[in-house]
């Protein structure tokens, strides 16, 4: 962290309307950092302080395969020497604190990308699926040595040909009553399992999903859908590391990637590979000695999804982590922009700051109050994992809005990762393409996470058919004449919507005055509404439009819904924006001291309005906002803009990372000292008479 | 090229609305690849015949050290072995083939981007310098040793302390009359010339830009701006290799950085180094013996500005190389979505082709078609290079509409490159992120083109002040009377367009009708009127808003100047919009095959209305479109994208490039193949009777 004094003085060499209005806006660093620790702030400082140690950092420019060796060595350390276990049982030495656990995982990002991810792999797949798909005794068996990375494990799950469709997966594990062995097996090439960390080396275990298939004899076999068995898969060295595959398993490496290079992903497939009936994993579905299938859940689709969302843990804390790497970028663009210095301005002596250029701070600032807002949000969402898995709230409905709210937020945060990285290594120019200040490494590595753990284009969808689905229920809980009631409001509001009508009489009422607009702009309630009203206009309509599926041929329907898939996922991302920045106000009331929250207030409006910005055709289409209010929304963001420049080092700052987590040299202050030193050597020049003079000076005398 | 009987057939298990509606519309792939080759069609063949030999590709996971090896190699063979001089005099063995020569280069980004960038180093900056800033006499004295390179060398303009703003770089080449010899120094730290390729290591040469001062005893010394002069860094070692640094010349390597790691980016600094008199490339400056300044352009800022102009090749070929880039990420996405399927559709056994679902579609297709457009206005970009470089017309005018367009045109291609390959990894899943697929690399190659020869918001900054200054003369050019008028039409427009009249009107007209709005949209007098009266409006609209400017202080307008920088940006936006569609429908005449230019007719629809759609805002709030025609434009991309999708594939595979330049395993049709593997096993199957029935399938029979 940068203390006050190493701070460059924003305020210097300023147009007056850059600084600060008023003295009492200012953030308090150290207790916003604090505040910002959320729930599990010492889990949280325990994974920064891992992020921050060099043993755990990222070496830049190792080969692939010294980097594979490194990260392996490192989650074994972890193992033995840090506090990672905080997720699994007590009995087994875990402390069952689900939330705690993340906090602690998700600050790895900072180390390096592949060791939070190969983490992931081992613990949050691989044991995660022993622990919340197997049984007691299962976990008892199993769980020790994922836990100590004595047996480094693949979650074999995707195949080449299936990935988001995991009901469709191919390998098969039938069931033979004789020896009380499950047979996997793989059928053909795209059954392979493909892009499985720690497949490609390291790993001598997984958890293989395969489609469930028992027979009784005279009778057809019956598949009953996906379950994960526990599989061996290559021998373990005496020295503990992996030999060679056993017997009916191959594979590929995948070989080398756009990032994540520390693990070694690869791919899997089985020749009738036999394990004993023990090694499915039973929570869900058992199979007796005799081939009799049973299940705690009766209905396969349920069962399968149920089975699928205890694995929702790996979504959450990419979430959180995709977060904590938006900071790092934020972090490193907005010291360098705070001291980088091209092209002269207010005089020609003194050059212009970056962060002053209105363009710099249009790119950059809005990516920090969205990070802010991700903040918030995933706060709420690890709040909302640990009440479910802890078991505290743990129902149907809490697991489905905690899914639900997985499948909003990752998407969100993980695009925006990417996008607040590269904007930031853009605004550092030529010095945010060189590794050693970090940002194009850190996004290299981050580029996966929005197409792994569910592809963010289908989990949006997933959210778009859940507001449908909630919207439907809703509808159905309405008596008769309340049906009739509400169907008749919409039809009106529709026609006010979608006439001039509304815009005009709004005009009528803003007359021209965008000072007021803007004051209306500011309030919660006008947020609120505007991003409110988006996502039940959109998912109104939408519904609407798909009414007419239930009649139709299957063909036709999906061809419907098809015509409509752009706009269910456009619901979804006016879900997310709502979310964000419900989430981000909610969390205003709990700051406490002043001046911070009206600075945290600003940024939230900034979110907020950037959010209508960008849908500001759909406010006007839809006759949500006049053209003049349109307007204010733009004038109000520039205004905001103008208001957070000043302050937008603090922000960075209180997102808590040190140098040893934010790791680039040009985020050192080494940009300021060498312009110092330059303005220094123009100084005594000019002092000693020895400066040249231009040519162009010269000649504009001789005239 | 795939060839017919190779590709998807894509209308196969379609629904209907997909297939393509009449026969005669088809792309005949044949003939647009010729067309697309442009007016150096064997030139560009030369380039894409070393884009496909093995000797030149990538080789991915070299270290960085064996990979600059490979591409220092790689140039040394193109300079023996391959027509690569058609940019230089005939008298040295060239062609002063300028178009020519960029129709080549910019070929060589297939083959690997580092290969391109480094030949675009040693020819097209260091050889340009002294091929554009040099004499005849230097021309022959040190061209050759940079054609054949013999002589490795380095363009030594950008410092760490300066990068956009050139005229304020710090080296200093001050005279000294006694020896005849230049003097070049680096006063600090922040005057290191930085990000230089074959400044880390091979260059035994540098074109090294600094301020020139000459000093006339008793007087004061007097700096004429930046110059380049040729400056020896390193030995030369007896195996043609760069040896130590020179005396008073030290440096350091860029090290790693995110992409392009076959050239060896470092830095370069040096102390009171004398080169000759003779070393001074003179053409637009020259230094005589007593020390006596002069030259042919009697403005230092004109004279600074046609000597960074004479360079602007850069510009012209990276917008070339990218609009290439793009089109091979396209091949790669576009085929696998012809191929890969995922989910059921419209029946439960046939699971749906990536590309039919309409959102792959949004995010795939309207990227195609801007890489037609850019591809069509880079054809005339090049033309107008050849016309100025060749002579054919090399006047003031030309050369700034030259710089305005390559200004234009850079940011937009580069840009689009790495959201195309960005987009065309994600829509590739998983696959899209192993190396073997190309696309990451392409992307983390491609990175570093927006920031270098000219930062993209830099220069978009530049257009925007071209505009504004042709608008201003365009006031200017108007007498006393013209110009009451003009003020008047200005001042009525702006009436008609800040109230909701006009909206009402045109809502009136269009009466609810979508079809007749749509039929309205597709008229290219319709596309040019919106394009263009974006640009015009916006640039009015900012001249009005900058008219104060004049009247304040340096501070203040500065201040005022900054409070519109976006805008100015946007602005510069439009004005590429407008540019790549104008050039797109000047090319649709030219195509002589009706099939052909119907597609691409509607390819250029998509286009121009894809611009009108991302700024539907303005134009709603500007009063150039109603609510309802808003919808239209959505509604009738829409339609577009049904159209064209069954001619998506002809589409990119017109573009002409073979597996050879694609290099990705997932575009070779091997998903295809796995996929016909795993449905002849399902067919089967089920044939064989032995296939499982699902438990659910079950369930629904006992009920």
């Amino acid at each position: 962290m940068t203390t006050v004094s190493d701070r460059p003085a924003a305020a210097e060499n300023q147009p007056r309307s850059l600084r600060p209005t008023t003295a009492d806006h200012r953030v308090d660093v150290a207790y916003l950092t604090e505040h910002l620790l959320g729930r599990w702030p010492e889990q949280r400082l325990a994974g920064r302080r891992i992020g921050g140690d060099p043993r755990y950092s990222k070496h830049e420019g190792l080969s692939m395969d010294d980097h594979r060796a490194r990260v392996l060595e490192q989650i074994r350390l972890l193992a033995a020497e840090e506090q990672v276990f905080r997720a699994f049982p007590e009995r087994l030495g875990g402390s069952d604190d689900a939330g705690g656990s993340l906090a602690t995982f998700e600050e790895l990002i900072t180390a390096d990308p592949s060791l939070q991810i190969k983490g992931g792999v081992q613990w949050g797949l691989f044991g995660a699926a022993i622990l919340h798909l197997g049984t007691p005794e299962q976990q008892d068996r199993f769980l020790p040595g994922a836990m100590t990375v004595d047996v480094p494990g693949a979650f074999a799950m995707t195949e080449i040909g299936h990935g988001s469709d995991v009901a469709s997966i191919a390998t098969t594990a039938t069931y033979d009553a004789e020896t009380e062995e499950f047979v996997l097996h793989t059928p053909f090439r795209a059954a392979w399992k493909d892009y499985l960390g720690n497949a490609g080396k390291h790993g001598t275990a997984a958890t293989v999903f395969a489609q469930l298939i028992t027979a009784t004899p005279g009778q057809a076999p019956v598949n009953h859908g996906v379950h994960a068995f526990y599989v061996p898969i290559r021998e373990t060295r005496e020295d503990g590391s992996a030999g060679d595959f056993l017997p009916g398993i191959g594979g590929e490496d995948d070989g080398l990637k756009g990032g994540l290079n520390g693990i070694d992903n690869g791919r899997l497939h089985f020749t009738h590979v036999r394990v004993p009936r023990e090694n499915l994993l039973a929570r869900y579905g058992q199979v007796a000695a005799d081939g009799t299938y049973s299940s705690p859940i009766d209905s396969p689709g349920r069962r399968f999804f149920t089975m699928l969302g205890s694995l929702v843990q790996g979504r959450v804390s990419l979430d959180g982590a995709a977060g904590i790497a938006s900071k790092i970028g934020l972090a490193t663009a907005i010291r360098y922009g705070n001291e980088r210095r091209q092209f002269a301005g207010a005089s020609a002596a003194d050059e212009v700051v970056l962060l002053d250029y209105a363009e710099h701070q249009r790119r950059l600032l809005p990516l920090l109050a969205e990070a802010y807002a991700g903040h918030f949000a995933h706060d709420r969402l690890l709040d909302l994992f640990h009440t479910v898995f802890t078991g505290e709230m743990d129902t149907p409905e809490s697991r489905e809005d905690l899914e639900t709210m997985a499948a909003t937020l990752k998407p969100i945060s993980t695009w925006r990762a990417l996008n607040t990285l590269q904007t930031a290594r853009e605004a550092c120019g030529g010095a945010g393409f060189i590794t050693e200040n970090r940002l194009v490494s850190l996004r290299a590595d981050l580029d996966v996470y929005v197409t792994f753990e569910g592809d963010n284009t289908v989990l949006l969808q997933l959210v778009g058919k859940r507001l449908l689905a909630d919207y439907a229920a809703e509808l159905k809980g309405i008596d008769g004449v309340g049906m009739a009631r509400f169907v008749v409001e919409r039809a009106a509001d529709s026609v006010l919507y979608r006439t001039p009508v509304g815009r005009v009489v709004q005009n009528l009422v803003d007359s021209g005055s965008v000072r007021r607009s803007a004051g209306h702009l500011r309030e919660e309630a006008t947020q609120r509404e505007l991003l409110t009203d988006r996502v039940e206009a959109m998912v109104a309509e939408l519904a609407n439009a798909l009414r007419p599926a239930s009649k139709l041929s299957r063909a036709n329907a999906a061809e419907l819904f098809n015509t409509h898939q752009h706009e269910l996922i456009e619901a979804a991302r006016a879900h997310a924006d709502l979310v964000q920045w419900e989430s981000f106000t909610k969390a205003l009331s709990d700051v406490r001291d002043p001046g911070t929250r009206q600075v945290l207030t600003w940024v939230r409006d900034l979110f907020g309005l950037s959010a209508v910005e960008k849908n500001l055709a759909w406010y006007l289409i839809n006759g949500r906002l006049s053209g003049q209010r349109a307007r204010a929304v733009t004038s109000y963001i520039d205004r905001l803009l103008g208001r957070l420049r000043p302050h937008a080092q603090d922000l960075v700052d209180a997102f808590g990372y040190g140098p040893e987590h934010v790791r680039a040299t040009i985020a050192t202050g080494i940009e300021k000292e060498r312009q110092d030193e330059a303005r220094d050597y123009y100084r005594e020049l000019r002092a000693s008479g020895d400066e040249p003079v231009s040519e162009k000076a010269l000649k504009a005398r001789a005239r």
